[in-house]
């Protein structure tokens, strides 16, 4: 419990966005507003009746689409867990200044909508399309750049099946914070990806650049250094919070005796294989039992039984996917503090006064 | 901008609680999912099914009712703002360590429920009756005092008609964060007063003492001081963000010209009666125009038109109800950091080069 001197910019942040509290890990779904949110820049107040979609560029028809127009289309609904790049920032050193997320920025929705190949075929996407860009509606200033949120797919990912444009969450209508009017939802990407309050996408053929796809969202050791641009999530697991909390220190406590140790792991690269237990600080590792398997959508549970004895300890969960990517156990540097998924650390007091 | 060294504690809250965008000031009622979320503890799993309301204490007939039976009853829905008594806490010097509001923890929903009073009348409430003590199914541990979350009301605003036993907010079933299945609901008091996970309601012939009435929510000079127990909401105004944020310290960036300026005030103790304005950071003030008047339930909308020249300012707005309580201009320091209602203060760059 080391870090601190968190800043008035990063706390802005945090005030506003949210994470999901990590008792909702106890629902398959998260409910309606515990989904968490990451705002870029602001929530714009849209007008369904005035908003369009334009999709233009790299397409033999250009369309210019109502919500109605949208809405009449054949839909489908996606169960999808959602996780911010920047999860885990916080507990970086030193610490890259922006949303300062501990372990709690991922949710599961469930998200309907059109697919979006669907919409690209209809437009007539030409042979030589590349990438895709999203524009959305938020706009703001960053490092100088002003400018309107933009993200991009490579053509084949933007074509895949289970990509979808999204006005509904959780069987309402999408609420402004989550990208109302309609939102881009590609399961298995980190966050920043599913573009919020989408207004335009235009099709490509050379790679786009954009601040968001080239500067900000990419895994690189300093400014200079290109790096990787994030894509799938790598694999977490997280742990639903044992016993009740301190209200201080929010560690958790717990009396003596056996309980079930749950939680959920994910990741978007491959299924999750396997999640290990260490309740001794990470010496010792035992396996978990994993609930029924998921796909690189959604996320798994797992389970643990754990003989809870007197004094403190350290609880660890780790997460490993079919394609062999597993959980470090220490955070890893880069300059903007994005996929850091190490090991969640769950500080735990068992006493014989606290009430089962 | 001199706040700064937050804490893990204190981020750790900041991050699963949140407080609306400031955006959200832009709609009447605070869309779903927007509204603040203050969670003293955890959020509890809760069964609508084996879920129970017992009402008992000083009253003729013990009750015992379901979540079916309350709903069948006649119901009635309140548009009410709420404000969470911590919100300004973390303007304080030093700064008491809890939730680091800075200003946006203030919503509007539309409660549906049944008014409890209804229910109090049915049970017999005896003629000694003094306090209504509500438990929450919220638990954990605070100063080492291990208890379920619980607020006591007097026997006369108890028994008013405008306080609401409420199942849904804003017209679905209240979400497990915001208090499912039950949440008492008493406009024009602070946040703490609303009582979420309701699982009972004793009536007492003396005062109640608890953790959250006696200790916790008062404005005291320091911990031995008994200070004022908080109830109503003091008044307070707040602006909708003008132009776009920068990323990094979300100040405000607006363009040279003329712009309305917008936003809500209210209070708990008098409707709102005058809003001013100072663009100039309290030197000079005017008097905002106000939207329709408002009772103490819900916040009132005041606009005011500016004419934006190039540089930097700093905005204030204030609001006075019609008891003569004003805002401060600066936080009035208490050891937990509650009901500090200073002016907000918003930095806007003006620049030729954003676009409008």
């Amino acid at each position: 419990m080391t870090i601190s001197d968190f800043t008035l910019y990063e706390l802005q942040k945090a005030t506003r966005n949210h994470g999901m509290p990590l008792e909702g890990l106890a629902y398959d779904v998260t409910p309606i507003g515990m989904h968490y949110v990451l705002v870029h820049y602001d929530v714009p107040y849209v007008s369904a009746t005035t908003w369009r979609l334009q999709i233009d560029g790299r397409v033999a028809r250009s369309l210019v689409l109502s919500l109605d127009d949208i809405r009449s289309r054949p839909r489908a609904t996606k169960r999808v867990t959602m996780e911010c790049a920047g999860n885990g920032r916080a507990r970086l050193t030193p610490r890259p200044r922006s949303q300062p997320w501990l372990e709690e920025a991922v949710s599961t929705g469930e998200w309907t909508g059109i697919p979006l190949a669907s919409l690209l075929q209809e437009a007539g996407i030409h042979d030589d399309a590349v990438e895709v860009v999203f524009t959305g509606l938020d706009r703001g200033e960053q490092q100088g750049h002003q400018q309107l949120y933009q993200r991009a797919l490579p053509v084949e990912e933007a074509l895949r099946p289970d990509v979808l444009l999204a006005f509904e969450l959780n069987g309402i209508a999408l609420p402004p914070q989550h990208g109302f009017p309609l939102r881009l939802i590609v399961p298995g990407w980190y966050g920043m990806t599913n573009v919020k309050w989408l207004s335009r996408i235009t099709v490509l053929d050379k790679p786009f650049w954009g601040y968001q796809q080239n500067v900000f969202y990419r895994i690189a050791a300093h400014e200079d250094d290109p790096g990787i641009q994030l894509s799938r999530m790598y694999p977490r697991s997280l742990m639903i919070p044992p016993g009740i909390p301190a209200f201080e220190t929010r560690e958790r406590l717990v009396p003596p005796g056996t309980i079930t140790l749950r939680g959920r792991a994910w990741s978007g690269w491959a299924p999750i294989s396997r999640v290990e237990v260490s309740a001794d600080s990470g010496a010792t590792w035992a396996e978990a039992e994993l609930g029924a398997p998921s796909g690189i959508e959604t996320w798994r549970t797992w389970s643990f039984r754990w003989t809870a004895t007197e004094g403190r300890h350290e609880l660890l969960s780790r997460a490993t996917d079919a394609a062999g990517n597993v959980q470090p156990l220490e955070p890893v540097w880069n300059v903007h503090g994005v996929a850091n998924n190490a090991v969640q650390r769950v500080i735990v007091a068992v006493r014989p006064d606290i009430e089962g």
